[in-house]
């Protein structure tokens, strides 16, 4: 049995898995790791597989992180939340560790777990959403990862949706993910909590009378304890991703849609005004099959398991 | 040498050629053909081949076509301006002409006609966006045509780029296409020269002193001789492409952008705002590789180029 | 008692009454004119006074039209429905029947009607806005009606709410009228039913199958018995309005804001939803009084009443 | 000759002066005060005008500041940047000082002192636009102050102009103030210098290579030496301002505009883009007089010397 190692760096820690061909995680680690030390994370990676290496006859590693990554699976240009900039990670690691790797985006690293061993295995063509403190986005196309021409595409949350709209952290006006986010889900139930109004009481009465101390879980929470203010952030959240999904797929035509990351814990809360603002929004409706939107299946390991998939097949 | 046919049907005439492997065109065929009378429409493209196929030895037709043509690249689910519906015209052409045809759509026809032999010839991703009547797309992912799920992809025109915005024609309101298309160009200088804005007089004096006669070229030709009115107009549509692209890039990344299409005629007086406004939109823009913007080398022969060599390698 | 004589000029037919001083109406008259014959409706307008004060001892008459309407109440500038250029139509009309005439904005005349006889008679200032085919308006401010500058204030349906928004028959793109009007609740709905929304079915079929058929009286029969999308779509155009209100209360900061026009028969169905949104958008709520917003009570003689009240205090 | 005081409570310093019946400012004080210490402010004034009342015969004192004034002149409901909440200054200051005063809103007080002795002495009816941390109006309408039902008219700043667009400081999102403020310029144009655009190295040359040293002051400095980017970052906040004043004089038709505030001292590198916008996109235009967009005159002595006039005229 082929086994792999997949690993998921975010930005405070990292977890490690052993995965098998049937992307079954075998044994897991997980340490903390400040983002901003660049020799630290490697270290740690470092340190990490080669524990994992010790119990587990692994043949190679695959590293899934936010950021740009280039199309050879080895650089990492540019990432967001981790201080690295034209780093060789693969090279750097290989040099330290001596097992093969690959690297990849941790969202393109998702939607290829999510296609082999999640809730895409029965199709050929997925779009993976991911919200959660972003929104991030991968695709699988013709059983096959798109990477887009120099390795960094499917950023779906930075699809411009609102002209001159809300800032974004990429620096853009407007982006997707400056409305359909966790982030965004939490800024517009604290100022609306702030500004007294009644119908955010209840939240507020949970979050101990303190805006600040709103937080996405709490709101799916409140939401599903029927709290109709939250419910209805919840919807205008899905309303906004089911709209930029919709032009994603004028763009993309998936197979089926799959909705990850944090934020979709809230589960049809969330999915179903997604699926009703899609289902209003997609162009051509009527007249093209319509995409199914589903909740992914794997939780914070699709990442992990992608990512040893995509080592395994690195020419995926 | 081998040989195929390559067909492009538009909304009152079909366009036939028989195509060399490097993408030269021998013979071309022009005819006339009512969009709204569907057998005719499958005479015609039957006669003009049968016609071709009399004086050169060839091995298949590629069909392009504006429509959603389904995966298997047979059937036509849905064409705007052709009165099809659901009509698997490669059985029917395939029975009445005895060779193999091949059903495309027709920007992706385009887009694959500047990879191989245009624009494109020398990348391995390119984004195919056309501005004409309409704003379509095609993409070419790794060397291979990308068809979507489920064949209908590449619809840039029909992303939302402003909620709440002018009506489109596919029903929806703010697409691209209701700012970026020839159509738009022409609305808004009619517009202006209607009420009488002292800028736009130039132009409608070129026009007759009637604002109906306003026409896309009308616009590009005074644009070159430097009317400012003409200049901004075109400088407005490069700037809502430029933008538009930029969203799209965010998801599919191309390696190149090729712009065609009629209004593209206008060359670096649109070019320039869509680069401008693609460099200053992109996300991420300085840590990752910003795609060239081009300009189509094919003209009005890119679907039918484009189409001939999909026959010729119906898989790719 | 003190009599005057009121007009409502429409577009397809004049209303005329003779009104007291307590705002009663005494007697009325209905006759049916051409827009377009600027002849016809003066001499209609000449003949509905000379019967109507053959017998009635009346002082003085005034005129509500749609138009812009010149700070002397005499000149109609420009009529959108009428074909009245510049025409001095008090001085026409005063000529032909030897009364004195005021001529006044129609949606002025109406927000005079409502501010002394009708929703507004508690209050010094009050904003109408009146829901019909457009988005009009009229404002009173400390017991005097605000005309503006030049006469032609009080457009709150050509604010504009959405940059490069659905185009407005005056020839902007993204006013409020483009969004709030009856016009555009039937446009919506008719949309829906056109593509097949499920969501839609009750309303299509009590338009016997034929979304063209779709009125906005039928909009609100169906949503007052109950019909979801009926209900959702006057809830979006109450949203668009209350967010219009809202802007308009930045600068104008009404007393109360009466809501009148066809549209507005739709009850608390429109209403309850202007309030909601008119609360979540006025800038600095919490810190300063929130109007009220309140049905009109004149329905369609709040013009005439107006007309013939200004008729009496010219100076108003 | 009656004389009267005039005072301009800002964030941080408190500007006061005696003034004649003919708006000539006799005297002029400044004082620092933290604008968190209601008791500190309320003492500064006082001593302010003790002081000025010593070396003249006032009769009366009008103050200007920023906030929500109630109609009644006396209560301060509202002030976003100093430390009150429905205090009666008023009540406060005549206790305090023994000498009648009036408050009013700074934008008002700017707005009449304009009208009385500077940009509209000539007009009835006037529009002032302030444009500098924020963006705010005042109105006079038939040669009076308008002051809305509640007092608290005006706040052309805060008409929202883009649907979920760019928040502002009043809680909501996509205000003018958002886009068209001095604050805005300066966001806009650090933005710009911090992703690098090479069109912005001039001005960030000038600001020693750093996005934070970028001031308004710097971009219309180097905007009038030709510097392409600032006369353009100048451009947009001049498009947006025109527009936005269209859709104000849409309800106001005010017989001038008149652009006063910080930003204003950038002359015609601002006032022509926002002529050219608000000809541009003014409802009915063609068929309406035009209003005249002035440059304020009065500088920021406008607030001042508006204040102490009204104090002469409490019922204007």
């Amino acid at each position: 049995m082929s086994l792999t190692i997949g690993i998921d760096v975010g930005g405070t820690k990292i977890l490690g898995g052993v995965v098998d061909e049937e992307g079954k995680v075998l044994e897991e680690l997980r340490v903390v790791s400040p983002a901003t030390d660049v020799t630290a994370i490697v270290a740690a990676i470092s340190r990490l597989v080669a524990d994992l290496a010790g119990r587990h006859a692994v043949e190679a590693v695959g590293v899934g992180a936010a950021g740009y990554i280039d199309k050879a699976r080895s650089v990492v240009m540019f990432a967001p939340n981790l201080a690295w900039r034209d780093l060789d990670l693969r090279a750097e690691l290989e040099a330290s560790v001596g097992i093969p790797f690959v690297i990849e985006n941790d969202a393109n690293a998702a939607a290829w777990g999510e296609f082999r061993y999640g809730a895409g295995e029965d199709v050929e063509d997925l779009l993976l959403v991911t919200v959660g403190t972003g929104v991030g986005g991968g695709l699988v196309h013709d059983g096959r990862l798109f990477r887009g021409g120099y390795g960094v595409g499917g950023e779906v949350g930075h699809m411009r949706v609102v002209p001159d709209g809300v800032p974004c952290g990429c620096g853009n006006l407007g982006c997707l993910e400056s409305y359909a986010s966790g982030t965004a889900l939490v800024r517009e139930a604290r100022a609306a909590a702030s500004t007294g109004a009644p119908l955010a009481g209840t939240l507020l009465d949970r979050a101990g009378g303190d805006p600040a101390s709103i937080t996405g879980p709490l709101i799916t929470e409140c939401a599903r304890a029927g709290d109709p203010f939250c419910v209805e952030q919840l919807a205008r959240l899905g309303t906004w991703l089911g709209e930029g999904i919709a032009s994603a797929a004028a763009l993309l035509d998936p197979g089926v849609v799959v909705i990850g990351g944090g934020v979709s814990a809230a589960g049809d809360l969330l999915l179903d005004p997604v699926r009703a603002a899609f289902e209003r929004q997609l162009t051509g409706r009527g007249h093209r099959p319509l995409a199914e939107v589903r909740p992914a299946l794997l939780g914070n390991r699709a990442g992990l398991i992608g990512a040893a998939d995509l080592a395994r097949h690195p020419v995926s």
